[in-house]
């Protein structure tokens, strides 16, 4: 199989990764010159710390499985599957996929990491649209499998199953987002979340540094193993029905009291940038980056172990 | 050093398994007969269970340190802090503090494990309420550091100081939480997710167990590393204002269209319930729970070594 990524900044690369860790060839190709060549030192270095970890059997026969391409029609030829991810612009994305539709082989599924912009926004006018869907991944995708697959009202359930299941067979985890909602899923959780944070440091009521505590130090535990409704599930007698019953009306209550909807004011990120950099100065942020991406690998590797069927699940 | 737990449900329990792995001498009571007794059974049983991931040195003397109190006044003897959680109501807690406040030796602090309810509902009227103050811990607190420090308007800085400096000493992370606030932060950043999830659940974007595993294989995964302010000043080539600058607009325009203040609709309550019966039965759910506190103290140890100077942070 292969697969034919166009765009090779930080997400291509991140799908490069993922299909070569699953046996697929890979063509990358870049609308900059040489771009494509210097991801695949990246892709190398990337395969060979998750090796170190678990995560893939024989790294160097997967980066030797990447190769970059000259132009766009060769990076497109035999692919099985293709993956867009330029930058988040609906007229780039629209010119980009009116040439994918034309050069790729003829009922290859043609997905989007599109983050924010709905399909029918840039896919509506392709010839080829009902073969051409948003399929957004988390960043980075190779180390964070969910992927949101987001149809547009023209496209067939057949096709939205067929897509899912070429990226759960290479470990993924497609889930359909079901309406074309801005932010898709991901995205609207995580602005929740920001918002509420940005509004309590502008109220003085917590510590930028403080309320990163909060999460890391207790919810993020939880939601790395399981989400919100399973937790509630969890911690009710009688399950999720009778958690809402029980706590119902004080998540009620407190939603209306949120701040999700306000203006980020200036002083409050002022004094999240300053707490930043008391925290990670400057020169420290190359290190906490690598610091990150090697704990999620760490993270990834023990999941994988607690969710196989030796790990109790 | 010794700690009085009030109050022997999960939430005392877990203070309990807290303090006796540090090293304290703990003394339980319950205002229910035989409680504080069947407590140590568990309390060993999740000491040994730690010490089998490495989180806890020598389970059988923490165990050893735990004692159970057949009088209030008996448990609060000698103590060197005392930590009320019993059940979430202002009248019962304002009735256990004004005990715990006769009882407890001359300048002790008395923290309580309150959720929801804020000092000045049930501590105002307390003779010795200088020393008393929210301490608001996750659960389990033994295996999700973050305590809660809220005082209310009459604290000292000094005693806040003090409080943190006590929980800090045993492992745990505390954070001031400066006023107060219904829900204080963590519950409210919990409420941002859960209220935007069922909203979402209930206009047909996504099958909770989808909703789910967005979470658990994504968004969770960051943030059980690093809380939302350092992921957006990691995700941005100059930092968090440079992160403001180029997203900001696009969080607060999302943030207007959330569904975070909306009533829970039954029917959304309702498909919630069946897919989880679908993911986890009934029968089944005694194992899942086993599994995800397993699985929290494995995330913890985890977190224990990528922290720690040769984990590379």
């Amino acid at each position: 199989m292969r697969a034919g990524i166009i765009g090779t900044g930080l997400i291509g690369r991140g799908w490069a990764i993922a299909f070569a860790r699953a046996g697929w060839d890979v063509s990358l190709w870049d609308r900059e010159p040489g771009a494509a060549v210097s991801a695949l030192s990246s892709v190398k270095t990337a395969l060979g710390d998750m090796a170190a970890v678990g995560l893939v059997a024989n790294p160097d026969a997967a980066a030797s499985r990447v190769r970059a391409a000259d132009r766009l029609a060769e990076a497109l030829q035999d692919t099985d599957y293709v993956q867009e991810s330029v930058p988040e612009d609906a007229d780039i994305k629209r010119g980009v996929f009116g040439l994918l539709d034309r050069h790729a082989p003829d009922g290859v599924p043609i997905g989007s990491s599109s983050s924010s912009i709905v399909g029918s926004r840039f896919l509506s006018e392709i010839p080829g649209r009902d073969r051409c869907i948003v399929a957004h991944p988390a960043n980075p995708p190779h180390l964070m499998p969910v992927v949101e697959v987001a149809p547009s009202p023209w496209h067939a359930d057949a096709f939205v199953v067929e897509v899912c299941g070429v990226l759960a067979s290479i470990g993924q985890v497609p889930v359909v987002v079901r309406k074309e909602i801005e932010g898709f899923v991901m995205n609207r959780l995580q602005t929740a979340v920001v918002n509420e944070a940005v509004g309590l440091v502008a109220r003085g009521v917590i510590d930028p540094a403080d309320l990163d505590a909060v999460m890391k130090h207790s919810l993020g535990l939880r939601w790395a193993l399981m989400g919100p409704f399973e937790t509630m599930d969890l911690n009710a007698p009688d399950g999720f029905l009778d958690y809402a019953a029980r706590y119902g009306h004080l998540y009620q209550a407190m939603g209306r009291d949120l701040h999700v909807g306000e203006a980020w004011q200036d002083h409050a990120l002022q004094t999240i940038e300053d707490s930043r950099r008391r925290e990670t100065p400057r020169a420290a942020v190359g290190e906490r980056m690598r610091w990150r991406d090697r704990a999620l690998m760490r993270l990834m590797s023990l999941k994988n172990e607690l969710e196989s069927p030796a790990g109790g699940n």
